[in-house]
């Protein structure tokens, strides 16, 4: 649909990952919302996970789409989405430095990803004009936000779903 | 960063529904990852939630991206990205037929919204080469996926989590 060139990859490949070439175009576009702010100049300052952190971090929408909030008040959790655009797109095997095995991309919550979209669910404190204040976000400051929707339990929660080969992990 | 026409908002406005103006250029773009393949061929006839349909959908992922499923046969649950390529972007207030009153886009799990991307939570049956067999989504037939990530309890998982306007409503 969009011509766009494939964004370079930087960076080397760690032992074991491997990379695809990337599509020759795209197929939809974005439109960056507003900013993300939280005390974490840069990622490697991050926590490692959102539940890890107390921080209140701010979300800034653009005044354009302000209204969009009406009703949002009234949510505990909030499904915030945002683009990790400091991340190469190439990888589909990862060895994270923390992981002693490497992976595929869709089994990590990694940045490094075909479309680096991260999903995190925040607790809203309160919301003014149009600025959201949060916990339970960890990406680095003035990250690009995507969007913001309500987080339903009945649908978005699953108390005990696993992954198995973090279970693992964690007990060795 | 790249520059495209915005794409043209189709359809009329319902009362009290309100409309901005599309900002001018996009500011990131997205690959199709694959396709979801589920039984509903045209959007009404899609359950209303995920959690209403034990309906067995099928994600065929791109043969470029199949690596990246490495490690994925062990989680139960998948957090599923896809793109609403349908839905309108321009709407701040959106009055949706089965609710009484008008609510603001990010007090809404509606496709319209200025990035239409949904996410679904699905349990995982099985993986077959680059094809995943789920259960839990609600979307039409062939929709674009984005992203595939594993489901954490540890982070994604609020059971407590509340919908202030929502639970109202449904005491009505």
């Amino acid at each position: 649909m969009i011509e766009a060139k494939a964004v370079a990859a930087p960076g080397d490949l760690r032992e074991g990952e491997i990379a695809v070439e990337l599509p020759e175009r795209f197929d939809a576009s974005l439109y960056y919302i507003g900013r993300i702010h939280t005390p974490w100049k840069r990622r490697e300052d991050c926590p490692k996970n959102p539940r890890e952190t107390d921080a209140v971090c701010t979300i800034v929408l653009d005044p354009r789409w302000a209204g969009g909030l009406a009703g949002l008040e009234t949510v505990s959790h909030v499904v915030v989405l945002y683009w990790m655009d400091r991340a190469r797109r190439d990888l589909v095997l990862q060895a994270p430095h923390h992981y002693a095995e490497r992976r595929g991309t869709f089994a990590l919550r990694s940045p490094v990803r075909p479309n680096p979209i991260a999903v995190s669910v925040a607790r809203l404190i309160r919301i003014e004009g149009n600025r959201l204040t949060v916990v339970g976000l960890d990406c680095v400051d003035d990250t690009p936000l995507l969007d913001i929707k309500p987080y339903f339990a009945s649908i978005d929660s699953v108390p005990d779903a696993s992954v198995g080969w973090h279970a693992r992990q964690s007990k060795e």
